[in-house]
């Protein structure tokens, strides 16, 4: 572990922290005095006008006294008098800023964002400069018909972002030269922890290598990760590897390596898989247009980074990290893929394959705890290589190149040592001799960054934002006379050290596939896009209330920010004291979550809930480490728990014992304190969900956490329902040490189709010296004596840094009053439809006074005997209505888990809870023989346009029951499923994973002419 | 005329223009050096790979070459041989700068873009500062789905902005109490205007009061525009005027007026009406949120600009500018009207309503030249009004009326007079005695803008965006010691100023429609835009070729400055030396233009085309004028022009003359040449389309100038073909002397749904001096000795800037060679398309070598006889097909006008193609029996959803053929016409333009509660 701290990317780290975070102080204090401070509440005669909370909130003042009648509650203090546990409500407002209107906000945020100073980063390691198309910006990030989807479980509804991110596996496998990619993972440097993962269930192996020359950041996480899994991991370079005992399970090489190098490996890949090892190949997209490809020297898995394919650099991140492997491997990939398979007419179509493998079905015996991917940044890559097209990327591939060759021409010729003998597009470079101090001078005076090693040597990484004035700037900063254009000249006619004239070039072809070859102009592409997002139901079009998955607003005021430029590109190994809006953001939203939830410190790295859980974890187990306890692993989980929980405790090494449910879905404490005892001397930690996944605030949660106290374990609160206690209650006071909270659930961040997620931990402060670490920028506060960090989580120190700005706008919008208003009307809601539904469907748990949290259970499980219907048919049924379904049979198998959130008005609460008491009508129907009992319309739901309107419709009930079927779904307004149910069974018996062949356009006509 | 022009809203206009703007040389040239001027080619080994022209222009080399060898030439350069006249041919490249990348241009328009300081302004005159919802700003203007589609003339898939733009006419008739309102005119100014226009209409009276206290450029183009019609303006204050004579057309006054003063009007109205006066009131529709609206007090017509609406100041434009009138004038309101009607199947739909009244049917009879609308600002406005609804718009009113009460109390306690008796926002302030330069002194220091009159009052406007700290500065800046929110505790206590204290006070409701009362929480409002969006064809879906009007790409680079804060939110009154980014933008798009076109000067004045031909209509009266040749008055008019040329001459007090064609669609020379000797003495000029309107080059167009000039005439060239033209050759070669540019068409600006438009002039050097002024900014250039300005065309000096960076960002992205490209794909695509429909269509009319220009008319005159088909039956059934029709029965009854654009790709081309195709092999059917002659799907076209599905299909043909008429209208891509035919006769004969009542929700279920 010790030797990848020794690259540095800056030579300035040495300035402390907390003087640099000082100096953007007097910055922001004077331009928060220019935007002025706008205390906007003057009695009743100035009052402000822009409150945000207004918009935030769906219930107006009326709708919300109408609900609070109907429950039966006076007010929503009452209401939350009977549902929250008087024992932890905080009694208090939060201590938080007054409310900022929206464009006070902007202003604010701007001020802030204007401390980040954009350099040119020439740093690489990963992360490269790139030019986002503004089309695909525009059209799929800035627009909220492509960030607020969830994750396309159902297919139907969801055909447009499945089919891009089909077309974003195809890339990756044609690219790579692999057989089969998964849809994305969070990171490079985390991918490569899958990597080894699959190694170690794929051969039981207990070492891995690592090749020293793969980027620092990657290094650390495969190794933090491998730590507590028993597996060693071993860094050294690769000839000093020695595959001949038969006892290595993966190698680890990155190709070209983190200092530009490109080495042939095709025999120690050969030697390895002699021996049974397994090769990963860590390498990168843009290379791989004209280098050859891994799949062509027979590496088994292959993974890096789509961020430079049209993604910000975003100080870090969210970018998708992607995954390929060799045919045999498909059923051990973590994450998400999507796979082609038919409709119940026999249409071909897409959907999630192999979710067998995943946590929600095997929990800790799942393939990875990986569940959010990074599907927005997937979609933006993939339409960055449907922009371009093949030529278009080899283009752009070629020119990069041709910039690095031109680079390295003038620095030789002014008298450096380049020492990369076979280069893609870094130069690592020795100096002149005491030419390094000038060269670093010149490269500040110019305002360039690049990568400073320890030995003195200089990396330099080239990236398509280069243009040939950048290249005279570079040449200058290296001493060289030469003029860039002149250079090109001459290499034009001959360039000896091109890749062109090596064995390295790429011979294979790729993105051969139409979707890669018809959509370059910009009205076809915005059309393309266009196309895929009006398949797709999104926040735009109605509620999604997926229970436990919160998709509530994420307004635009709070998304704005994310593609400012100040924010968008920033490499995140860049000189920290060009980053201080970014830090003053961090410890801003730091200090606010932390007095919203009762902890004393956050960490920001890991970048999806489950790291979060991973990580919070970790940290427990260094804690009790420093304690002299190592010997405590053992980990209780509800059954009720998300399927995350146990497998995030089995991959930081934990023993999990499952804690049974009572009937009212409460843990049953009998058998905790049984279990409790009986595992005493070697509990580590209990992991709990509250208010629990069952929808309810148990009232025992205090007792719980001094049980386990008491007994020497942690609490670990998983946070995915924190926005059932914003402002009533935080986990910090009853009794929890760690919780992640999911920001794109509580604080705003929108689902994006299936992440970016985003899960920073909060920690008590005596957990706080363990929280991750970054071996190339340690995060603030995690370099002080104390700090004995666990290790690192993610490849960057922030993890998804661009982020987080919405959560921020959120938090300072809101306010305290507006954000603990928000948490009440969440749970107004949910109760609201709980009773609603009464009488139609049973809510399966309520606490003692008969209400519920933020989210509530309804149980269809009867249906099945009394009507042959199972829950999937009403979830499938529920699209012909124009809704997503909620969560689906979990916690509870034969349920549906609802959780409307405050964002939703009584209106659209209405629609929805109208849609399943028709339903619940069509059941009855069924029952009672109205309906046929196998071709009715829950069974053949749901109704796409061409099978309703078919000349052959033969089915016992009328085609405006399938297809509008209640009076609120109008024929101008309706939301059409693209295809039919979706044959699950085929897809997973005929696995395919990558685009169809699309067929050119035909014209039907003869021409005449 | 002269007295409004004592009116100055800045004390340092004395600076001169050339050295303001050499001010900001340095300061961009310095941007430029920093941001990196990137000449990109060198040789093949690092050439560019940001080529916009590829992304603009729609077939790929390999289409091109196909469609090239489809048509019979050999390559590109042969067909425009064959297309374009020799002897106007350019022969050279354009002298423009070097192309930009889409990225580079951004970069180098952000430096110019700091060139504009963002002062307060606190000037008022027509022009607020405003806050625009950020959803509202992302969700429409920023959204292609919203800003790409044309006017809504096919009713049947354009519900969506018919709907918004109903809710707009509801939304004014609601706050002004008049009884009908058109769907937006373009500035308050021409608005005022087009209502003396009316009065005159209406009775025929040819004097017309303006009252002195209206807005200066209010009265300066009502002054204008009355001078060529015989109209007398007299200006001067209420009470000098006298109607007793019964002489009096109409009255204008402003109310509040222009100081800030309210009055009341009543007995002075009484007056006006018993003498037969009509009387016009010019308001604000933000006062009106809590100030009795002018309908209570009977005047006949308000007009007034929605800006402060949710609209950004855009240092002039675009705005909408808003018409109401009572309902017995319903059927003289200039401009385009929404109405209530039914479709074929009794369903409630909107269209635009009483189109007999515009000029492409009356021509010099139409109510007005007024054409383009600004439906997009319209809409955002309108959805500003839905989104606060009318409590929150009575709050935002309040509040901006209690700042100024504030204001005016602190400003008279420091002694100044204040004085507005009553008042609304604004304050009309004579300083102390010796303070006048120490307020100036410190709101410069303070960087806020006041309104300083000539008499050394000081105006003061406040607005939406003053928070207290705002009010704190401005009482610091009139040296009072108070602060603001002492002020406001005091007077919540007692305020005997306060409006709600006197008879102006509103008393009457408003927006108590349910669509302003039902969408205020963001998820709600995006969900309604989304569903309004959703149910309009725009250029996101297929092409839209519509002949002259010139649907191409509006990119996303060239649209995304226009929300730039620097660009966005400057006053138009603003000192000059403020808006140095504009000017500079101005001069470099002024320079462009000119030399793509040959002209000597540009007047970015005229903010629509119609506004473009009038006002170089009246440069050409004043030119003859200044040579004392004012009896010129003769315009001849070719048959086949734009019917807004006769409307425009008409206006500028022309005599029309029209010209026939002859069988070749040409001009008929003989008829020609007598008309030219018959008016030869009084001949003022000719104008003429070039290529004409019926899609061909004629080869004599150098010789129709000639003979025109050689009898004493100018030549108006109809710039509306432009795009057949960039680069290829230019009007200031051949002979005309002044054009409109529809920068809106050539030039990218999007169409908005029906606007913005943008029509500047490009004149001759002899023309320039009569170009257009202003009385409170006159345009640079236009302030020199020799200026002989005819007067004043828009409220703002120069137009609707705003979306001026969208024309400069396309020519600098497109590059000389890029432009003439764009041009000769325009021709490839139209002659392409005119061969792909020979044998199923008659093209009417090509040139002698069998070629048309950019667009080309098919001929389905003949199907009527065969077939009972009419035009209309065609360009309904399109939309089954997925396609908006192409212009339909102009220039030529019965037939289809084809443009397709450079944008559109040959696969496209060819699927609009296959349709017609299609579409004739349907009408052949009927020809030949196969379907039936009434009951067929053309006759019945458009197919709605719910008509294809109903379980009561009888037709003689399939739902298949109804919905899915060709291969390629794919069940999961179809775009649904959201209603069926529309009604146009229900809906004249039944006029109803305001919102339809719209149920609140109710649940179809009794709660079992």
């Amino acid at each position: 572990m010790h030797r990848v701290f020794r690259y540095l990317s800056s030579r300035t780290l040495n300035l402390k922290y907390d003087s640099l975070i000082s100096l953007c102080r007097p910055i922001s204090s004077q331009l928060n005095q220019l935007s002025v401070e706008k205390t906007r509440c003057y009695g009743n005669f100035y009052s402000r006008h822009d409150d945000f909370t207004e918009r935030h909130i769906g219930p107006s003042e009326t709708e919300k006294k109408d609900m609070l009648q109907f429950i039966g509650v006076k007010d929503i203090k009452e209401l939350i008098n009977k549902a929250v546990p008087e024992n932890i409500r905080l009694g208090r407002e939060l201590d938080l800023e007054e409310p900022k209107g929206e464009h006070e906000v902007l202003d604010h945020l701007k001020g802030i964002a204007k401390n980040n100073k954009l350099w040119r980063s020439y740093i690489g390691m990963g992360y490269y400069g790139c030019d986002v198309p503004p089309t695909i910006m525009r059209n799929i990030f800035e627009n909220p018909g492509w960030v607020t989807q969830y994750t396309p479980y159902q297919a139907e509804i969801a055909q447009g972002r499945l089919e891009s991110l089909l077309n974003y596996q195809t890339m990756i496998c044609d690219m790579t030269g692999l057989d089969v990619a998964n849809a994305s993972l969070l990171d490079e440097a985390t991918a490569a922890a899958e990597a080894m993962g699959l190694c170690y269930r794929y051969n039981q192996r207990q070492k891995f290598y690592v090749d020293e020359r793969c980027h620092p950041q990657t290094i650390a996480v495969v190794t933090t990760r491998a730590s507590v899994l028993g597996i060693e991991v071993i860094c050294c370079p690769a000839d000093e590897m020695d595959f001949s005992k038969q006892d290595i399970g993966g190698v680890l090489f990155q190709y070209p390596d983190t200092n530009g190098s490109i080495e042939d490996l095709s025999a120690f890949v050969a030697d390895a898989q002699a021996n049974g090892t397994l090769v990963v190949c860590a390498t990168d997209l843009l290379a791989l247009t004209i280098l050859r490809p891994p799949g062509e020297f027979e590496v088994d898995i292959t993974v890096g980074t789509s961020q430079r394919f049209g993604v910000p650099l975003g100080y870090g991140g969210p970018h998708a990290g992607f995954f390929a492997v060799k045919k045999k491997y498909i059923r051990m990939v973590p994450g998400r893929m999507i796979g082609v398979t038919k409709d119940a007419s026999g249409k071909e179509a897409y959907r999630l394959v192999l979710q067998t493998r995943e946590q929600h079905i095997r929990r800790d015996k799942a393939t990875s705890n990986i569940c959010t991917a990074q599907a927005l940044l997937a979609n933006m890559s993939a339409m960055y290589a449907v922009y371009h097209g093949p030529h278009g990327l080899k283009h752009i591939g070629t020119r990069v190149h041709h910039a690095a060759l031109i680079l390295n021409e003038g620095v030789e010729s002014a008298g450096h040592s380049q020492v990369n003998n076979v280069f893609y597009d870094t130069l690592k470079i020795m100096p002149a001799d005491q030419e390094l101090n000038n060269i670093i001078q010149r490269a500040q005076e110019k305002k360039i960054n690049l990568r400073y090693f320890p030995d003195d040597h200089i990396g330099v990484s080239l990236d398509e934002t280069v243009e040939i004035e950048d290249l005279n700037d570079l040449l200058w900063v290296f001493g060289s006379q030469e003029k860039a254009e002149d250079i090109a000249v001459a290499l034009e006619r001959d360039c000896p050290r091109s890749l062109f004239n090596t064995p390295f070039k790429r011979t294979s072809k790729y993105l051969t596939e139409n979707v890669f070859n018809r959509f370059h102009s910009e009205t076809q592409i915005v059309r393309y896009m266009k196309i895929l997002e009006n398949k797709d139901v999104s926040l735009v079009h109605s509620m999604i209330p997926l229970g436990s998955c919160t998709m509530k607003l994420n307004s635009t005021t709070e998304m704005i920010p994310c593609s400012w430029s100040e924010f968008a590109h920033i490499h995140p190994f860049a000189p920290v004291e060009q980053a201080l809006g970014y830090l003053q953001l961090f410890e801003e939203l730091e200090k606010d979550l932390c007095e919203i939830t009762g902890y004393d410190r956050i960490s920001f790295q890991p970048n999806s809930g489950a790291q979060g859980e991973y990580a919070g974890l970790r940290a427990i187990m260094a804690y009790l480490k420093s304690k002299g306890q190592s010997h405590r692993t053992v980990c209780l989980i509800p059954a009720s728990a998300h399927g995350t929980n146990p497998a995030s405790a089995q991959m930081a090494g934990m023993e999990i014992k499952p804690i049974k449910a009572d009937k009212y879905g409460e843990i049953d404490m009998v058998h905790l304190k049984t279990m409790v005892e009986k595992h005493k001397d070697n509990l580590a930690c209990m992991m709990i969900t509250y208010p629990s996944t069952f929808g309810v605030f148990e009232e025992r949660i205090r007792d719980i956490c001094s049980l386990i106290h008491d007994n020497g374990g942690q609490i670990y609160l998983d946070g995915a329902n924190m926005n059932a206690q914003v402002g009533l209650c935080r986990p910090g006071d009853y009794g929890a040490d760690v919780s992640h909270l999911n920001l794109h659930k509580t604080f705003c961040i929108p689902h994006g189709g299936g992440g970016p997620g985003m899960g920073p931990i909060g920690v008590k402060r005596h957990l706080a010296p363990h929280l991750p670490t970054h071996p190339i920028i340690p995060p603030y506060g995690t370099t002080g004596p104390e700090a004995e960090s666990f290790g690192v989580i993610s490849g960057a120190p922030y993890g998804s840094s661009a982020i987080l700005p919405i959560s921020w706008a959120y938090i300072k919008m809101m306010g305290a009053e507006g954000l603990r208003h928000a948490t009440e009307i969440a749970i107004l809601n949910a109760n609201y439809m709980s009773y609603r539904l009464k009488g139609y469907y049973k809510t399966l748990y309520s606490n003692f006074a008969g209400y519920c949290a933020h989210e509530f259970i309804v149980d269809c499980r009867e249906f099945k005997k009394t009507a042959g219907v199972e829950v999937v048919d009403i979830a499938k049924r529920l699209m012909d209505y124009g809704f997503h379904a909620p969560t689906m049979s979990w916690p509870v198998p034969g349920t549906l888990m609802v959780e409307p959130t405050e964002s939703e008005s009584k209106e659209e609460l209405d629609r929805f809870c109208d849609a399943l008491i028709s339903i619940k009508h069509e059941i009855d129907d069924i029952e009672q023989g109205k309906l046929d009992p196998k071709i009715n319309p829950l069974k053949m739901a749901p109704h796409s346009a061409d099978v309703v309107l078919s000349s052959n419709w033969d089915r016992p009930y009328s085609r405006e029951m399938a297809a509008y079927p209640a009076s609120f779904v109008c024929p101008d307004t309706k939301i059409w499923p693209t295809v039919s149910r979706i044959d699950d069974k085929y897809g997973d018996q005929n696995l395919f994973c990558t685009c169809l062949p699309m067929e050119e356009y035909k014209s039907p006509f003869v021409a005449k002419n």
